[in-house]
This record gives C-alpha cells, sequence and structure tokens, in this order.
C-alpha cells in the first residue's frame, strides 16, 4: 500500500472515530486486548525472529531488552488496553463553560485530533500502546517503528486489526519501517498527518525537526540530573542515586549525572561506589579524589545520555553550581534534588526549566503511570501542545462552541 | 543589531521575566501604556508617513483600513494594556494537584514559554497587544509586523521600551521588516525561539510551514459559513447574515459564505439583497434566479476570503450538503448555522471541523473579548496547542513538580 493510500484509509476511520460512543471505542479496546492475548504464541515467535536478527547484528544489551517481547510482556500490553479501555474518555470534556451578559453560552471542548504519526525505534509495545492511546482519544494513528522490530509490530498490528469492526479498522496503519523515506513522507504530510510524536535518540529527532512540515511534538532523550544539596540526608541521597541510576538504567528517566554540593561531597562521595554496584564513576577531579575507583570524566561524558550502568559525577559549588550545569547539559527531561532546605528547594522547582522537577524522590517516577495519569504514549520535552507525559488528555485539541438565540455584534 | 543579537536580548530578557511577580509585570505594563499615552502624537504622525506611503502604492481600503493608527486607536491600544495589567497572571496557576498513594505530591502548573515570535502583516496595534500578552504570561516577544507599518511599529516599540526596567527592556525585540529573510531566519531559528506565531494570508502560512523548525501556531485566514437551516426564523436569519458580513468586512471572522437549505430559500433569498446593502452576492443558479442582482459564481468564489463587502452564496441540500460543503472549502476558523431544530444544531456542533462552531449567532463573536477571554494575540486555526482565540493561558506552557520525602520506586 503506498503512503498516501494509507493515509487516505487513516483519515477515513478517523472520521468514524471522532463520531464512535466511548462504549463503541472501549469493547474495540477489550476486542483487541483479547486477541492479543489469543495471537500472543503467534506475536513472540515473531518476535523471537526479530530478536535473533538483532542479534546476529550484535547490538546493544539494552536494544535488546528493549525490543524482547515475551509472554508476560504480551500478557502486559493486552492488560494495558484493558486499563486504558476503563480510562476516562477525554473527548467531549468541557474545558470551559460560561454565559456571557449578552445571554450566548460559550463552551470550550475537548475534540480528537484527527491523524497522529507515531515515529519510534525498538520497544515493540509501543505499537499497540499507542495505538490504544489514539484511539481512545478519538484519533487514527500511523505507526513507523523501527526496522528491529518490524515482524513484532506486523504481528501486533494484525492482532489489533482483526479485532476492529469495520469503520474502525483502518485506525491503525503501519508505515514502511524499512527506509527513513517513510519517516520523511510521514514528517511532510500535511493534510495527511495532524501531529507527528517522534520518539528516539539525536538523530531521529534532528531529522525530524529539520524537515517537518506538520506539527511535532519531540520525546527527545532525558539527560537527567540529581543535585545533592549541603543539606541533604546522605543516606537519603544514596538511596535516590541508586534507585534513579539502576532500577532501569535504559529508560530515559534514569539518573545519568549526579552533582553534589562541594559542602557535603566528602561526606557523600567515599559512599558512592557502595551504594552502586557494578556501576561505572566518571567523575571530576574531586570526584575521582573521594571516590574509590572513579576514572576521570571526559568533557562529553556531561550532557550524555548512557543508557547503562554508568554515571557522571561532578562535585559543584552550591545550588548556584548546579543551576548552572542544568541549564548548560539538561535535555529539559527530569532535574531532581535532595534538600532538607525548603528555600532551595523552591528556588530548584523555579529555576530548573525541564518537563518534571523533582523534589527528594528518584527521577524514575517521571512517568504516567507513577504520575497517576494512566498510560502514556511517552513523554514529551518539547514546549508546545504538552510537556512530560502524554496521556490520553494530550492527545486531544479543543473546540470553541457558541450557543445564542439570534445575538449580533 | 543582527538576528543572533537579538534573539540573545531576548533570551536574557525572557529568563528575568519568568521569575519576575505579578505586580513587577503589571507595573511595567501600566507604565507602558503610559508612555504610549504620551507618546500618541508622535506615533500617530509616524503612522501619517506608513499611511501616505501606502496610499501613494495604491493598496487595498481594507488594507488602509487596518493600517491606521490615529489618535482613538493609540488610546484603545494604551487601555488593552492596562486590561492586559488587570488580567489574572497565568503563571504558576496549578493545573492538577494530587496525591499519590506513596505519598507523593504531583502538580502540573503552568510556566512561561520563553521567547515567542510573532510574525504579522499591516495592523500595528498587535505591535503592542502581542507584546503586552507575551509579556504578562512571561515570556519576550519577538515581532516582525509588516513593511507597510515599520514606522509605526518602531514608534510603538521604542514607546513601550522607554517605560520598561532594564532587565525586562529587551522583552520587546523587532526584527527587520524590509526582507522575507528575516521571516526564513525566525521560523528556523531552533533555540531562539520557542514558538512562532504567523497571523496572515495564505503566501506567508505557506512560507512559514514549509520553512519552520520551530513550533508553529498558524493564524490563518478565515472562510466563514453561515448555514441557515429549512427550520430557521427569516429575519433572525437575515439579521445574523447581515451582521456578520457587514458589521466589518475585513476581519477573519466576517461572513464570507452564506449557505441555505433547499427548503427554506424561496423565502429567505428574494430578501437578501435588501438585508445586505452595498454588498455584491455571487450565488449558484439558483441564487441567481431568488436574488436581484446576484452575479453568478466562479467555483473559485467557494472557498475564498474576500474581506470585502461581496458575499458567496450557495443553496444546499439539507445540512447534510451543508456539512459537505463546510468540509470542502472551510478553512477551519468559524462556522455557524441558524435552526430550531435541536438535533440539527447538535449534529452541526459535532460533525464541523472548526475552532468555533456557533449556533444561532453572528460568526463575528469568535473574538477573545467576545467569548469572555479578555485580549488575544489572535485567532488559531492549528489544531495542536492551542485552537481558537489565544488570550494568556494559551501563551504558557506545563511543568510538572513532583514533591516527595524520599520515595523510591
Amino acid at each position: 500500500m503506498t503512503f498516501a493510500d494509507l493515509g487516505k484509509r487513516a483519515r477515513g476511520a478517523s472520521r468514524a472515530l471522532a463520531k464512535a460512543t466511548r462504549a463503541e471505542k472501549d469493547v474495540a479496546l477489550r476486542a483487541a486486548a483479547d486477541a492479543i492475548d489469543a495471537g500472543a504464541a503467534g506475536i513472540a515467535k515473531e518476535n523471537d525472529r526479530d530478536v535473533a536478527d538483532a542479534r546476529a547484528r550484535d547490538v546493544s544489551r539494552a536494544m535488546i531488552d528493549r525490543l524482547v517481547l515475551d509472554a508476560p510482556r504480551i500478557a502486559s500490553v493486552a492488560e494495558t488496553l484493558r486499563d486504558i479501555a476503563r480510562a476516562e474518555d477525554p473527548v467531549g470534556a468541557v474545558l470551559e463553560d460560561r454565559a456571557r451578559p449578552n445571554g450566548l453560552r460559550v463552551r470550550r471542548v475537548r475534540v480528537p485530533i484527527g491523524v497522529i504519526g507515531m515515529i519510534y525505534e525498538a520497544r515493540p509495545n509501543v505499537t499497540a500502546e499507542a495505538f490504544a492511546l489514539c484511539f481512545k482519544a478519538g484519533n487514527a494513528v500511523i505507526l513507523r517503528g523501527g526496522s528491529d522490530a518490524s515482524r513484532t509490530n506486523a504481528a501486533l498490528a494484525d492482532a489489533i486489526r482483526s479485532a476492529l469492526p469495520e469503520p474502525l479498522r483502518d485506525a491503525v496503519q503501519l508505515a514502511d519501517a524499512s527506509t527513513r523515506e517513510s519517516v520523511l513522507e510521514m514528517v511532510r504530510a500535511e493534510g495527511v498527518i495532524d501531529l507527528v510524536i517522534p520518539r528516539g535518540g539525536e538523530a531521529l529527532i534532528r531529522f525530524v525537526t529539520e524537515n517537518a512540515r506538520v506539527p511535532v511534538v519531540q520525546h527527545y532523550k532525558g539527560v537527567c540530573h540529581l543535585y545533592v544539596d549541603a543539606s541533604a540526608d546522605v543516606d537519603e541521597a544514596l538511596a535516590i542515586a541508586r534507585n534513579a541510576k539502576l532500577s532501569r538504567p535504559g529508560v530515559c528517566n534514569a539518573l545519568e549525572c549526579l552533582l553534589v554540593d562541594d559542602a557535603i561531597a566528602a561526606r557523600l562521595l567515599p559512599r558512592l561506589a557502595g551504594a552502586l554496584e557494578n556501576c561505572e564513576i566518571r567523575g571530576c577531579e574531586k570526584t575521582v579524589a573521594l571516590v574509590p575507583g572513579a576514572k576521570r570524566a571526559d568533557e562529553d561524558d556531561y550532557g550524555r545520555e548512557f543508557l547503562d550502568r554508568i554515571l557522571a559525577v561532578r562535585v559543584v559549588a552550591g545550588l548556584d553550581g548546579a543551576l548552572d550545569h542544568i541549564a548548560r547539559f539538561g535535555s529539559g527531561h527530569t532535574e531532581a534534588i535532595v534538600t532538607r532546605d525548603a528555600a532551595n528547594a523552591a528556588r530548584f522547582r523555579a529555576e530548573v526549566d525541564a518537563a518534571c522537577v523533582v523534589v527528594n524522590a528518584s527521577t524514575r517516577f517521571h512517568d504516567g503511570g507513577e504520575l497517576g495519569l494512566g498510560a502514556e504514549i511517552g513523554i514529551a520535552t518539547s514546549r508546545i501542545h504538552w510537556r512530560g507525559p502524554m496521556g490520553l488528555e494530550s492527545l486531544t485539541t479543543m473546540k470553541w462552541l457558541v450557543d445564542g438565540d439570534g445575538q449580533i455584534r
């Protein structure tokens, strides 16, 4: 199927979907979840082939971890679809409702965006979850996954489509994942795609930004910092650093760089290596002097998303030093502070420019589920339209409704 | 000053402004209003020169009307700045606030976007009003007005800047209006400008869309329709059509095309010319047969923004005919229906895809002031970030704040 055909089908389905009731959408989502469960063995088999190919190409362990879709993960994908079916329908929600002195009633309501293009890399669960979130919010989706996962993605999309009723079946479309050309087609598809969401590394985001003619909300890398203030409790700081770095090093809300106030460095740093088992530490001169086994960081270790058991560390001159470092090296994703000083916490919250600012907790909480939003399509690092975890509300737009009885101006 | 310098100054001011209190911003806005009042004679003189040049180039009456900034209009601009000073500060507003079962407090709050680029054509009041809206929402603004209004815009910006305290003085910057190059610089200025708002005709919007690397919220033309349903009260329909077309023909929420249900055409159309004095009517075959003096419309009269005393008219086959016409020719700005049939009103509201859908009132109400938002920077026809009148809220983004006492995941 050409991209133009696929776009036309998606648009047709989006029109039908915009009129669908909540019940119709939820029934379809549950049927899709059941079809994924029923087809789990076949999906896992296709995933095995994708994984074997990836291993043969000697890709990183983190990449393989993202690619694997085994029986428990398939069951979890199906469960996510059921969760999305249970979630409130964002469409039709009234954002404002007021009467004007001239008797006009003015409402602002949520409506679907239309057709969403999703461009992502290895993780195949995104295929089903992005479909389900877009669908519940009344949008068709054109998915362009990674070529590494193409068999898995096709198997998931087939299962979903087999469960959708006729007018909505085209609400999920797979774009060709074998060439960059399909990315270019998507980001230039004015009138075909209403919003493109790229989720991936620097090269992908740059390619999309330079070529896009349709609106883009970026899901860019997370170069997340944790700043340990002079007033911090050292045990708490170490526990948060350990969790943020090691609970899942391959994800975007994992810690990449620890900043330590000079005034607390001598108490905290000697204990750091013990708290972070099997983790390489690359630090500044002061860090190397205080952390047994630490290596000297290169300048490009700051601002880097390792996605691995590696942590950059720097001793800084108090809060101002931390704010300067974050302004220079942060990616606007998640920034955290450990402090007992309310004034420093307040300044950190106000002055750090990031999608999520965390005080006295792990960076790993920057996640739709953890923040109470339910499932998310990713974490937006753009400033426009939405920022942070993109749940159902973020996949809608608005419409103004004005009701009168003959008013003129 | 080079564009890079101007961008750096705007960014510096935006950082200072993001930390400014509401009181600091409001004092500065009132001072700017006073400076505009005090400089009114000088501003009007510069405007006279711009208007004289435009007349010499024989531009349209509608264009001259937009360009004129005489004493009453200058006073009204200053008053708008005072209104904006009185408006609620959108920055810091809490959009969500919840406690999680693990004790985390999660808030989503409004924060400024940063630096906004505004690209617009003749209307010089936009210079002061866009500055004031961006400023109140904590943003610096780079303004690229029309070359026709360059003297007026410079005089307004000088007056405003003279009134701003030092760290905020650079919050308003004028880009070179004499070449297209400056538009290109703005829309490609990643990291310098966070959002570009182009407000203008098709050529401008197309140029911006094709070249933009920064996010864009478009303010595109208004090809507004009014559909008169079979059940409508003819007097009410005529009064609304007259107001929508003639109260200010040169603006984007003015009526451009009247659609009439075949079932009511014989009762309504013979009275149309009488209701619309000095207005050219270009209609379909049935219209020409029923409206004395009507001319036959060309195909390209449908979907056209006349911005003048010209109205396209078409007799359609009921609501479905109207919906089809609007889907094909509408620009997604404002669409209206006159009806006494609640089911048809509901279908029209649900199925028309536009920023604003009006039932039994004039299209002219699609305006920030009329809808109760206060001043607006324009009317967005994009689907992403904001749609419809862009008041203060639309000029902010969001930030998630997570507060804990040592939580790990």
